[in-house]
């Protein structure tokens, strides 16, 4: 098996997840995912964890909604209970169709979650952790052969994420000290309230609070936006590609907003609830294995020399105990780009500039 | 999608697991079967069935298993909680390769089946059922094309299981009233009790208490064998190809075997336990889509104009009330073929002949 397989498992199990002896795993495998299944499995057992895999096919999950009536059963006991006793959960990612659910009525898979809630928080309480396997379909998505994307999706994966996670610290501690930040760069300048928060470094490791594998982003629950900002690079939001989305903030609410392509999808995303006009997250991507948007938010948000901004529900880790931050049924990733001409500020010092950070240019 | 497809998993999910609104649904997917897994979502979805999907793959189970130390945890409650929670489980088999696992060790296998005997019970305390998809492996084990074989399936699984149930019931008649059988043929002349037993109408479906789909065997728990018994239907046992298998019974124990291929797998299997040498099963198979063998004992078994011998355990399902009856830690079967010149009695009255009922020919 490629080697770089092997590697991707063990820092799965080891670095993100921390799988130890008698612990109970629930492998979570995409249809496109079987050869880092398979090395998972091998250092499951090497490590004497226990081991259950399910198959996540996007093309069962289709036939079986397409067919429901929609009066979906709340919360079925037997899949409650093997989470509620579950140790960790490994979603392993990677289909073989990026759009197998594309024709899956959106009120179904609706109704869908929402009897599933329970579930869904049971998964979510256990030592999670969210990774891909590198299939053609992705490939596709990312407009990459499949050797390429492989290189691509290995060097973000298998990084030193102890020195990664070293770096990340000081960018926590200078945002968990901080009051306000300000972004700077072109169709950009917005400032915005961090007072009393806390940055979550995110890690790629469940011992960093840190879901996802890759990870290598820090970020925190910001507040009172104002200004206006641009997010210059391209995604897709609920099946549509959009670029160069604006958003004007005053007094902390989405005023004005505007788009070069399908700005309608944002309108849609504002229209939700009240928290959808307001910000629930601001993340500085610091992977330096990501050099480019492949269209796939596991990867971009965390790409080094971007910040992106989420609309709609915070993360209750960088709230103050007691403080519920910004609420919303959506949390929408936006992504900037901060190289060349950018700059990001707190309490009038500048951290990052031109993409690099003061510790590594000494500014 | 192919038709037959569609058809199997309504034969599966309405005829055999006898599936209703809200009942929680176990599918087990080998990882060739993804095609017969969307159908039977599709069906699940139909019924208003809950759904969740396992990723059953040998060569995971291989990689976990041979990396394992071989201190497996026993009955880890997250998986035992899965089943005792669970309706049915619907294990859709069909691998990429039958010698998957070829090269775990014995001992690494019997310490984890060992280990789980609660998770085992619970899942088989449900309303389960075992089928195959048609994947180009299985063709290959049976010595067929994959469209030659597909044709082979579809006929054994897709029967009018009503009236092939009625014709099996005649034949449970008789053997619950009698109290011996005699099956001759060339190199076969063996009697056994069946006094107070009890035979299973099995017809594919939980209503039956039959788990195997196809299926269409009457079976029952026969003791004191007397005689010798060819079985020349080939198969293979403990991965080795046997063929011609004689066994010679006297006071109900093997005294004598013997076998044109392979005897020693025999001898092994007889020297498991005490019960290893006694009869569990007497089956009669009657499913006339299955015309010949085809190296998998699920259709083997159910093969027309055949009756098959079990050494080993007994089915409970057989037995009077408090009565335990052959016990032992193996069930292999053995076929013989009852067509051309062979026979089959019950109290002196010729049942079946020359491969025929009495109520097909009117003897």
């Amino acid at each position: 098996m490629d080697e770089r397989i092997e590697a991707h498992a063990e820092t799965l199990v080891d670095w993100s997840a921390r799988i130890e002896r008698g612990d109970d795993v629930v492998l979570a495998v995409a249809d496109g995912a079987h050869d880092l299944a398979v090395a998972t499995a091998r250092v499951l057992g090497e490590r004497g964890a226990n081991l259950l895999s399910l198959y996540r096919s996007d093309e069962i999950q289709r036939a079986y909604l397409r067919a429901h009536d929609g009066e979906f059963d709340t919360d079925p006991e037997y899949q409650r209970a093997l989470y509620e006793h579950a140790d960790s959960v490994l979603f392993l990612g990677g289909g073989r169709n990026t759009a197998a659910t594309a024709d899956v009525p959106g009120d179904r898979l609706n109704a869908y979650g929402r009897a599933r809630k329970a579930i869904r928080e049971a998964r979510m309480d256990t030592d999670w952790v969210s990774t891909v396997h590198p299939t053609r379909s992705l490939a596709q998505q990312a407009g990459m052969s499949l050797p390429a994307y492989e290189e691509f999706v290995y060097d973000a994966v298998l990084r030193d994420w102890e020195a990664l996670a070293a770096e990340m610290a000081d960018l926590k501690e200078i945002l968990d000290e901080g009051s306000e930040v300000r972004l700077v760069g072109e169709g950009t300048d917005l400032t915005m309230s961090i007072e009393g928060r806390t940055a979550v470094n995110s890690a790629a490791s469940v011992a960093y609070d840190s879901h996802n594998l890759p990870s290598g982003e820090v970020f925190t629950a910001p507040d009172s936006p104002e200004g206006h900002v641009t997010f210059d690079v391209p995604m897709t939001i609920r099946g549509k590609r959009v670029r160069d989305v604006r958003l004007t903030f005053e007094d902390g609410v989405v005023t004005d907003y505007g788009a070069a392509v399908n700005a309608d999808v944002i309108g849609e995303v504002l229209e939700t609830d009240e928290g959808a006009r307001r910000l629930g997250e601001l993340g500085v991507g610091m992977n330096r294995g990501i050099d480019r948007p492949t269209d796939s938010i596991l990867f971009d948000e965390k790409m080094a020399e971007t910040v992106h901004l989420a609309l709609g529900r915070a993360y209750d880790a960088c709230l103050p105990d007691g403080e519920s931050g910004n609420d919303s049924a959506v949390h929408v990733d936006l992504i900037t780009n901060m190289d060349e001409g950018s700059r990001l500020e707190v309490d009038g010092e500048v951290i990052q500039r031109d993409g690099r950070f003061r510790w590594e240019d000494g500014f």
